[in-house]
């Protein structure tokens, strides 16, 4: 059960109206690592979790704090459009700055939302759930939590680069701090669960169900051999149980790839007589 | 450039038809975290990325490898298919046998694919181009292949407990197998960069950019306490920049939530007098 | 600001494991009138109301408690999934009963959330935030509510109908409640606005904008005359501004649809010497 | 069954070409509330309707009108790409005017329809199914449909205010007029059919499948008081058949949200033992 | 401008409800290539075309005869789902036929839309318009016509495979017969145009602009030379422009896939040092 | 099994940054007739393909090589967009060069891909699979192809008109010629697979499937006449079995369209009495 509260975690607003800076915001309001993805990711991985109530409640702190982050971008690109001029399409032709405001800026903020936040990404793409994951093995999904706070706190370091608004660049000073936070948190929590149940997920595969011979072996499918100068090429792996190696020549153990004719209940073509 | 060889990676012969199971598989053919997103998601970071030609050279060995991985999957379905009851709708009524295939299986590949794989996930929803990454960052994406290596693993186990067919299980040990390798390889890659950039990405963040003050701690958000008694609340953070931190009673830092009046030309609805 | 309790808002334990209902029940969770769409719907509602503060409050207060019910069905779910026949995909063709449940099933719950539930509606199709709408415009998001909660409570009624299971039909019965409040709390709120807006939104365009010949206006598209017995061919219009009449006959006062002939450089087909 | 006749229903033809404004108007031909979806969601409407003839023929009469307003508005948007400088990327550095027109333009247009329209919104996303409705339950339906007219009207209304184009407006005017009796229509539609089944949908629930001690209340999730100003929160509730009331302090009625440990057939991370 | 006539342009009574084959028919109502693909792909197409009058007004016949056959099948559907067992879960559990049809059924046909068609395809995946195309070039366009009306027939077919109630094979035998007409009328006016216009699209793209030593060999990259066998490596061109050759071992023309190394402000992982 | 070559298969070096131009050559990389769609939908066909080794191994052919053309353009992207003013927001406003070129490039190839190419179209779509088809049936799957290269070839053709930077020119003069090359080669299989099979797909209905009275039959649902006048109003039809007609008036062959009432369970709305 969620509870709200109306002041902000932290500080939203902008120096002035900037709606081309809007639309791009939206990027980390609903994009494929923006505030929603990891809000939403987080409460289903907190409620599927079957397993210890610490990591359970790791979880859900982080995903209700993220909650609170989606509110303060929305209004960050609320105020963002305060005083916008989308209705001067007119002096659009005469002046170049207010033409390139309108052609830069995300039209739903005008037309469909009234110059606030829209659930989508900086290109206009509604927001989907195929984004995220809870898959019940906490290991493999703190990872994807490493990777969305990784790839959410480079999208802000990006952004940051992008404006001179000081209002706007306190905001991100601001996410850079929780982004840097939520990764430390999730692996020093992923080393604590890599220590008990090893490093390659899922730990529980009896080694009999696995293809051992395949295990260990980079295989050069793209021509040259630059990538044999790394760490993954000899040398004990991290799981600690195989040594790596190095396959030059990729090699097809299976047999051709073709399949049996057609049922006529198919209706596709039939095969040539004599073949 | 690409070039193609008839023969499969592995083998991909099923013992009987079972079209139930192909719908199943079609999981990590075109889910989320199928053969269809790594082989995309690799290549793509291997065309975008700008570094050490090592790591380039790494990511295009394996994405070349996965799309082989899909033409494997792809081929086992399709044999999955040879001689299902797709057309006996009448017997299906008679014999519950028959009825639960025809409910179970995957509608496209009798109407759609006429007995082939279809690009699409277990639930029937097409393959969508959200689902990737390749953000020019090294460190955030190989944290995004180990995430999509760890949860292909976890789906393909879970593949294996539902069924018996042997050669199915011959396939998915080969993919258990592989997938070993591919944690083990970004581990081992990851290993390398985080020690020359450090584990916060992006690395090149100047500290004066960022909220320092929040930057370590973690906030209770969901009541209960369980969380404290994780490696994330107190000691050198994994970065080895910091302490962590516990704040029992979240603080709101910002003002609150509210917007200026909109403007007239919006035709929102206009406040009350007095307001 | 967003805080969290561990205890739900209400019961969710079902008697009984049944993986059937578990799919069924992910409409009301993720799809397009689930609780997933209207808790988003009015977060971005309250946060984009530049009106009243107490439309904005009551907003939040619903959203926030929404956010609630996704939780609950959630936890509903994984519990119905609990001792699921997921892995008996051998018995499945000796036994018609298990055949039928995991034919039935929604794959996704055994092989990608491990028992747990999806952000996704009961076709498996992922919750888009294309569902959403906050306009800046309360009367019409409030319309938008009303509908949502009505298709929600109709939605719950049917799911009623499909189930014995005692422990699920009291979370249901709960949910019937907040549905009948929901929407009898809108209606409410739409009945101040009109009264003082109108009831044709937006209120704040001018008469002179609009081609009022054809402002209340049955026009008969659809041959037969059966629409003709209605409400809304006679007598004063609700917004009390106009008469409603019938067209008998549809007209069009527009020209011709065609085009100019493409530029040659859009290479389209050239039109034919003569034409 | 259907026909079709070349003219428009009203005329559709601008002064001047305007790319920039061609791209917004896609959003009422192919958003979420554009003319696309109010005429397939009536015509689904209609074809599903199960109940008396005159409301099942006032739908079919609305929707056939809208798929001519689809027409006359994807004429309106290839006539305003009549002459548009799509092919000046090289002017377009010199001259402002021209970048902002082709930075502006929906790349659609030029590219994919040679100057037509496309069955997209006005960021270019394309319509989806998703977006409507067809629920076999009148009331709750027309709903459905006053939130559709009245979210189109806005946003006509909001285009409305951005040129200054005669003929663009003079068509606006028109949707602007027939939205006006659209939203009468399906105002006088459910009067007629709330006076009969109740406010409530579906009003065929019994009484004793609900938790009727949570049918009136409203709970306030959002800290602050101001939703309590509200016609919401105390008197007789729009249906009729109880008393409003305001519960200040939300309260779980629910226990603790937690799940049994995973089987192991599932793979997730086992529990720390002890736990 | 459309209008509307209540009865069907065919018959549309099963003889029998039938749940699981309505799921199956909603792929050729509203699959990629169903009828609302071909109706909404006519229609635009119509609409967009600049060219000679015979050819948009063939285009227009033939689109708003596909909006009455998406009617047909609508119906089709919804009579498919009356008295179906939607509500009989408990009894599902020990009768298995009951059980194989509640798990065979699309969900949203008891849930969403109360026994109607929904607008999604035979997995309950929503229409979307980025199944279609209208180009503005009429030879390409008829090509995904022609391309639309082989792969609808195909599905025809098979689901007339699937069925033996009579009276759904005779509306089948009608769509056959209709889709038998629109193969063969886009074949008659693609053999016209292309007399005229050649049968490379575009055909005004100049000679010079076109790199002519690739335009008619066929490379071989996928190992084996079956394809050698065919009339596409030798002999005169279709477009009577060239001849056709064979290139054994295909051969790189480009340099090597690199970039030059990422600016600072892009955030990336630096190079190492002395790359 | 696929392997890979670090050169390009042909140039891909521009002569200069233009992030716009990057955003518009996104549409043939990622977008519905991009590289993407048709190497996915030629590796799909012929993985499914169950007929002659020849068109198998001509559509693998096909599909390897386009797979490098993806790498081209993704190449090409990627340098379109070295020395991009990403970060000049503020020099937008002074300089309306700048302004354009930020508002008219794609914002996620700075804030996502960091100057590399993104799974998408022009719009900012990411690509989905819902796009491309496999039917098992080779003459359906060749005329979607036909189809896919005709569309490809127009959109180069476009761009090409919109650049004149010589490196672009030269990447694009390569895509004409292999699209020359690749609607060349359809159109020979086809004509061998139509000679033997028919040109109405499939080739396979038994006559008496048909309502054959339909077959052949033009039928104005476009009030005018114009259509009369092509060759599919009269005269042997293409595919050899009938002769064309024009049925000047539509007539209606099905009854009315009507359902029987809901059943109670559904909680529509219950029909007036009397009716």
């Amino acid at each position: 059960m969620f509870s709200h509260k109306k002041e902000l975690q932290f500080h939203s607003k902008p120096e002035r109206p900037d709606p081309m800076y809007a639309k791009k915001l939206q990027e980390i309001l609903g994009g494929q690592f923006g505030e929603i993805s990891v809000a939403m990711q987080y409460v289903f991985q907190g409620w599927n979790a079957r397993g210890d109530a610490k990591y359970k409640d790791l979880i859900m702190d982080t995903g209700t704090e993220e909650l609170g982050h989606v509110e303060m971008i929305a209004t960050m690109i609320a105020r963002l459009l305060d005083d916008a001029p989308v209705n001067q399409q007119e002096k659009a032709a005469e002046d170049p700055v207010i033409g390139a405001i309108m052609g830069g800026m995300n039209p739903h903020h005008a037309i469909v939302s009234g110059l606030g936040a829209m659930p989508e990404n900086s290109t206009g793409v509604p927001w989907s759930a195929g984004y995220i994951v809870a898959s019940g093995n906490l290991i493999t999904d703190m990872r994807a939590n490493l990777n969305a706070e990784s790839q959410g706190r480079l999208q802000v370091a990006r952004l940051y680069e992008m404006t001179d608004d000081r209002g706007v660049k306190e905001m991100l000073s601001f996410l850079l701090a929780r982004d840097t936070m939520h990764q430390n948190q999730w692996i020093a929590a992923l080393k604590e669960l890599e220590e008990t149940h090893g490093v390659t997920v899922p730990g529980t595969v009896p080694r009999e169900w696995e293809a051992t011979d395949f295990s260990y072996d980079l295989i050069n499918f793209s021509e040259g051999e630059e990538s044999k100068e790394g760490s993954w090429t000899s040398g004990k792996t991290p799981d600690g149980k195989g040594e790596f190696g190095y396959v030059q020549t990729p090699e097809a153990h299976g047999g051709k790839q073709d399949l049996k004719p057609a049922p006529s209940y198919m209706h596709g073509t039939p095969p040539s007589e004599g073949k």
